[in-house]
């Protein structure tokens, strides 16, 4: 039974029970309602406190009864004790959704547990859905629903199911630079009515997502999350995370969103079953989603690659083979065609090509247009090293390649990453933050280094095939 | 047997035969003249061509023969052809040391192989020793030797065998952020004549060098290596990187240096039976230098981890796991203990820590020195939010929690990393990059993610309980 959960994204009014005076104080709940206001929400929002009269210029209510409407979403920021009588007067005032930041259930210990599910009880007997509890809640930008200040206004077209509000931020302010932006997310803390089943259910079926990212510590429901996650991978591509991989890591799941165990053999069996595309850290979910929102999917694993250094090119190639793509040796006359552009010693042109080529545009973009039109490629690496202005003495050099591969790969048949080490120096950082924007207003994936772009590109290869079987 | 290589690093002479006119011409050779003389080398510089009268202010020179006097070292930048006659000049000279930029040898195939061959000969029955070709040379800072301008100044002490001279320089430059300054790196490109083991042998009786890397992608004589592996590895830390790994990666570093293939297996065994500390990547090796540079060897592979974030939380203790470290829970004692500090819900104390504590510093300093003199734990890993600050509401909050963890870090009595996640922004770098500034200066290391720091120090333990078996 699918939820038609709409209603939970589009909320007309919002009230926050428990508000914090002082809309800052992290210690006295999260700043919602700053996010709220700070983000640009266009509907009603409520703050409910009985020892306040007016929290940042909004005029606060001692309880939900003396709302002058029924708000369509209730924040709740109050102690656990209090949230059975929360859900009921929720119940009595007919919302219908309410998203508990609290904490302090089943994570907590047995108590909690009981308590949260007498929660569960009052809830589904009164009609009122849960999200959470000890959750950051939902983010929705087109409808300028935020949970912390920071969030991005932009909406884009990747859903993300997470079952940390921590996670959550740490990824979509990772991946703002990458030019990630969401549909939707989803912090859903304990699950302990709404879970990740509804969540990728709901994620399927919307428009707006094009791509989904789960991070979940423990599925409430295994049948159900199987067959959810499996719908949701035959339509979009699918990353799956798993939170709790370890024996430590379960129980500081536990601590965390009172999740249960689940053998890591059972969830790598559940994911590839279900054709999910499986990572093992956040830094590869944020390279697997750039990848499968600028590329498109190679037409099989075989790369050609092209740069600047001996070394460069062998390590990039033991990256690719490592992580399961080929990396073959261009026919004959491929190698004399590019051999043609006075290729010296030192240079080689049988796949990896390593050349000083990658200094002169014109020649640089020839190269590459004669290895993506061979047929003996599904895809271009291009790898820039750190110090090619160094090398060459000049400081222009590294955008100049940089605006030759942009441009290239505009034109190719197959497609095309790029490889740009970089590090946290100023000036360094500020070159690669240039090419990165560029890359994104082209939709060009970069990546830090040849073993992120093999591992992520293997994986969405891997993806492509599942589903055309 | 050992040879005795002091004198390459000391020449109180250079002759660079070959210096291209323009010394910033890199397709007529590298610009080693430039190098040295941006670099400040005090010695005697004498660039060799025959078109030329003076380049960069220098007296040029016809030939060889016409020098004042007899060069300690020789550069060669002219065509492989005429590097015989080059060798048979050296040695009617009385030169010591060619170090060949020259390429177009082993790695261009058989007729290249037959010259390089011719050459070694020639040298070893005149007396003069080769490195290279195909390489880049010597950088040595303490003589003002260096191959490449951007080269660093300022001496270190890890040493880097090199057979690539572009993965050198790339090494060399990721690690200047993060404190990493080297004693000596050779790139020796085909090792002709000297080869891995000579310098390998150099390095670990080299007073100057307390770590050694390498970067090999095929050792010319597989016994003397793995001697001289082993030697290295009891001395000193000694970490290293194969390149050309896979049946690709194999190919291709044929092209580079002429290596020919190591079954991977051999390689790994070796590695292992030589307590060499293997990697996979040239950024697992900078992770790795970091490590032996600033961390006093662990007495296990317990970790107590501390931050704020619940997934964060549970991430890091899936990475330390998975890297093969213990996150073990705490006593009931210490779990107590951390407990009166008012961690409220939402909050752990059982390893990992998890706690808003981080933003209070004489609380999150007392929680870091009541973990690390537990005896519960070997080593702390403390990670601290991307997005504090916009969590808190406070822009100083982070520098705040860095300086707290850096100040704390002094007087514990087991190490102490910390990880902190960071983007290419112009304003999260620039955070990124003070923090990992004053890291560097009070020798804490510091990584991007969980998963590399945990990698990293992993393979740190796995080496000193090999030293101490």
């Amino acid at each position: 039974m699918m939820s038609d959960l709409e209603f939970l994204f589009h909320p007309k009014s919002i009230a926050i029970v428990g508000t914090p005076r002082d809309p800052k104080d992290t210690a006295g709940g999260a700043g919602f309602l700053n996010a709220l206001i700070t983000f640009g929400y266009k509907g009603d929002i409520y703050p409910v406190n009985p020892k306040a009269r007016e929290i940042m210029g909004l005029k606060c209510y001692s309880d939900l009864a003396s709302l002058p409407r029924t708000p369509d979403y209730v924040i709740s920021c109050i102690p656990a004790s209090l949230t059975p009588q929360l859900v009921r007067d929720c119940i009595a005032k007919g919302v219908k959704a309410i998203s508990m930041y609290t904490a302090g259930f089943s994570e907590a210990g047995d108590e909690g547990a009981k308590l949260e599910q007498e929660l569960v009880g009052l809830a589904r007997e009164g009609g009122v859905r849960l999200v959470g509890p000890n959750c950051m809640g939902i983010y929705c930008p087109s409808t300028g629903l935020s949970y912390q200040s920071g969030q991005s206004k932009e909406a884009g077209c990747v859903g993300f199911v997470c079952q940390s509000g921590g996670n959550s931020n740490l990824v979509a302010l990772m991946g703002l630079d990458r030019g990630i932006r969401f549909s939707k997310i989803i912090s859903y803390g304990n699950a302990a009515d709404l879970n990740e089943a509804d969540f990728l259910e709901y994620l399927t079926q919307d428009v707006e997502t094009r791509v989904i990212a789960v991070y979940i510590e423990g599925p409430k429901d295994g049948p159900r999350f199987f067959r959810a996650l499996a719908t949701a991978a035959s339509t979009k591509p699918v990353i799956a995370l798993k939170g709790g991989r370890t024996k430590a890591g379960t129980r500081a799941a536990g601590s965390h969103t009172g999740s249960l165990a689940t053998a890591e053999e059972r969830w790598d069996a559940l994911c590839q079953q279900a054709g999910a595309v499986q990572v093992y850290s956040l830094e590869e979910m944020l390279d697997l989603i750039e990848t499968a929102l600028y590329m498109k999917p190679p037409q099989g694993r075989r790369v050609g690659i092209i740069g600047w250094g001996g070394g460069a090119s062998v390590t990039s190639t033991d990256a690719c083979e490592s992580a399961g793509l080929s990396v073959p040796t261009f026919s004959s006359e491929l190698r004399q065609e590019l051999a043609r552009f006075a290729f010296g010693p030192g240079s080689s042109v049988s796949n990896p090509v390593d050349s000083a080529v990658v200094t002169n545009p014109s020649l640089f973009s020839k190269a590459m247009r004669i290895m993506a039109s061979s047929n003996e490629v599904d895809l271009l690496l291009v790898h820039l090293p750190l110090d090619i202005s160094h090398i060459v003495g000049d400081s222009d050099i590294w955008k100049v390649a940089g605006e030759t591969v942009l441009e290239t790969s505009q034109s190719l048949d197959i497609p095309m990453v790029v490889v740009q080490p970089h590090t946290a120096h100023p000036g360094n950082s500020a070159g690669f933050y240039a090419l990165q924007q560029r890359c994104v207003e082209t939709s060009l994936p970069l990546y830090s280094s040849a073993g992120q772009a093999a591992c992520a590109i293997s994986r969405y290869i891997q993806y492509h095939l599942w589903r055309s079987r």
